[in-house]
């Protein structure tokens, strides 16, 4: 069973890192919807990467440059992306931000 | 063709008022995922309710009182919860605040 509780606080998960200046812990998930927050460090990079997950992600602070499938935008706080399956996709954070990414089906490889 | 643009800047959508005192507004979204702003003045209530959809809830800002099949908790800016398909729902602002809702599949009721 790999579902997380109902209700989770941010501090009951661990960070991981995940690239320099980069780090995500789970927030609720199952095994159809899962939410991840990520942090970064000003300059910390998200490289390209696809996954057969659709994604879409929510910009909480900070300030980006999201690149989907080629085409590149710079978003702020409020401002969301989606990435269909198996679309490149990557991150710069122009400065300290944190990004709410949400998944279907979830990442199992998250839960490793 | 009811997908949303890859970049979603929130004043792209329209708020609907949807209960006294609690508006949402659609962000990104597929047929598979889709992401909801809820917005709620103090004591605005978003009373019980179930959808087949899986839902994961995050309180952005704001102070909630959540009810998810039964059990009750007090959420803050960070906490997430999580609905599973036809688990009956709810919540009461207790200072304004801002929810993001996170659906699969769709909620194609939202976009009537």
């Amino acid at each position: 069973m790999t579902d997380s509780p109902v209700f989770v606080q941010p501090n009951q998960s661990d960070w991981t890192e995940v690239a320099p200046g980069v780090r995500r812990r789970l927030l609720c998930h199952d095994k159809n919807l899962m939410m991840v927050e990520v942090g970064f460090e000003k300059g910390a990079v998200g490289a390209p990467h696809s996954h057969p997950h659709i994604q879409v992600s929510l910009v909480v602070s900070g300030r980006f440059e999201v690149t989907v499938g080629g085409e590149k935008r710079i978003l702020e706080t409020g401002d969301s992306f989606r990435t269909p399956a198996d679309v490149v996709h990557g991150v710069v954070a122009l400065e300290p931000g944190v990004l709410i990414d949400t998944f279907t089906p979830h990442r199992e490889d998250f839960l490793a």
